[in-house]
């Protein structure tokens, strides 16, 4: 009998695609893209879920309550961000041990309510359940104007790949944290992954002046995440190993965990960075709004006809596939 | 150090209102009803999110996947049903064990399609990853008449107090699967806890009219989920134990499992019926609309000032508190 372990992540997500198709013309995205996307008269209405939970996606002791609490929010709205759209509302259900202690549940909500500050979100709602291991599913709504959200789709051979930020320190943090716990770990990296920080700002930006074709966040790992975008899109792209961005810090440790130097920014999750597709002739401007946002966002690879797949570009010049595109879950 | 045991369910969600309390005027409710709204232009959105885990809420032995899924999606259709709403979408995290069968997740989905067929319902979205248990986690959207929607609070002295259905038949069921497992079990009661039904129409029909002053579903139990709206109308109540209605099923096998012939009905959760509250010129039209839904409607109390707290009437004419009101996460 097939598992799930056989087929995978992916595997199953396009199953559920294929099990509930839908044909409601209100429904302008649904399974496939991060965000599903109801046009009301007035708007458009973006809706992403995301589950985290314990020993899966986290431990209790390498995160506090409170950056628990933070992430859970930012990993959702950092799909949002990939649409250009602004976070509204959310909705939290958690699973919670019997034996919890008080002050870890105020903290942790202490920093749910620190990130709902910062990006002016509502928590409305949600569900409440006694648990083994602490679970956290936020479902997000926001709203983005019509005609002006990005998708998955949209990128034109030509095009330029854009990346925000640095790749990497995530997930070479997390390897860090694995190994040597909190107390040997460097601080810098361990952040990336404790603490990330949604583009909001960023995605609002690209999508309000119509420069870009197609955007995703880079959350499952660089090469996955291009993935997904070039199959939505119909085209290919070949990526610069040596243009991916990444942090001094990151290049300092990445030799103790890898033989090679591009491995967690290839294909590390959690990043939570934009990756993104634009013509040629928007470079200035994509060049003025990092400068002008004091984020960097760098030109890592260029968008090719769908037969020419998904390839990288060595130091060298030499081309190659990559064999694995990253982690999935149930493999 | 206080701990969740110490707090319990209703504790820590009168904390969290207060740690969330939000200023947004397009919010009409937020934490503390079912079901959040939203207001836009047009019209009322309701967001409802509901947790289901194993060994919690439920477990494989006892239940097919076919119906889980089914009643994964019922269980938050029943909080649209409890406001008068009409369900339009929802979205699905699932945590899934690396070796469960493929056919088994076949078989989830055909049970959420089944359900969301049968209500018209479009799944847009979710999560899936790797998970010791199965979890799932469904936020549904649904949407409302402005000025036709019923809330908790809103009921007012004098009116009659109604229940739609039998009660305690889903917890009898889920009792007698606890002891004797599913083959040694009544069929009728099993299927209430494994295949509940979510009173949709007579939401719609009991808001449209604005025939009644308050609603909620019976999901935690009747007392429960009466102190509830009580609660939130700032009102008291009787109800008479005699009137509350019992399937013949129920009658039969109660005794074998309790001394008191209501403790399932009073404190049984799962139900899914709605319980609301109408002035009595409305009594009439009610006992018309049962008819013509042929679902049983019964009067089963009075509203009373707050002073007078919740308490019961035995048939001898007997009144008593009820000291435990039922069943809470945590405690």
């Amino acid at each position: 009998m097939k598992g799930l372990s056989e087929i995978g992540e992916f595997g199953l997500i396009k199953r559920i695609r294929k099990w509930t198709s839908t044909t409601n013309p209100a429904l302008v995205k649904g399974i496939g893209d991060d965000v599903a996307v109801i046009e009301s008269a007035e708007k458009s209405w973006l809706i992403t879920t995301d589950l985290l939970i314990e020993g899966i996606h986290f431990e209790r002791s390498w995160t506090d309550p409170f950056h628990l609490g933070r992430k859970a929010l930012f990993v959702n709205l950092s799909d949002i961000a990939a649409m250009g759209g602004t976070p509204k509302y959310f909705l939290i259900s958690l699973g919670l041990p019997k034996n919890l202690p008080l002050p870890f549940i105020t903290s942790f909500y202490q920093g749910l309510k620190n990130g709902a500050k910062r990006f002016r979100v509502d928590l409305i709602g949600g569900d409440t359940s006694l648990s083994k291991k602490i679970i956290i599913n936020i479902c997000l709504l926001g709203e983005g104007k019509k005609g002006s959200l990005l998708f998955r789709s949209g990128a034109k051979v030509g095009d330029d790949l854009f990346v925000s930020g640095t790749l990497g320190d995530a997930a070479l943090g997390l390897r860090i944290l694995q190994k040597n716990g909190l107390r040997g770990s460097p601080k810098g990296l361990v952040n990336k992954h404790i603490s990330p920080f949604p583009r909001i700002h960023l995605g609002q930006a690209i999508a309000k002046h119509h420069w870009a074709t197609a955007m995703i966040d880079v959350s499952d790992g660089l090469l996955i995440d291009t993935h997904h975008l070039l199959e939505e899109s119909r085209v290919g792209a070949h990526i610069w190993e040596d243009r991916i961005p990444l942090s001094t810090r990151y290049q300092q440790w990445v030799h103790a965990f890898s033989r090679n130097p591009y491995q967690f920014a290839l294909r590390g999750g959690e990043d939570y960075e934009l990756l993104f597709t634009a013509p040629p002739e928007m470079r200035r401007r994509i060049s003025r709004l990092a400068l002008s946002l004091k984020t960097p966002i760098t030109k890592i690879g260029e968008i090719l006809p769908k037969k020419e797949g998904l390839h990288l570009i060595r130091k060298d010049g030499r081309r190659y596939s990559p064999s694995c595109l990253g982690f999935e879950h149930f493999r």
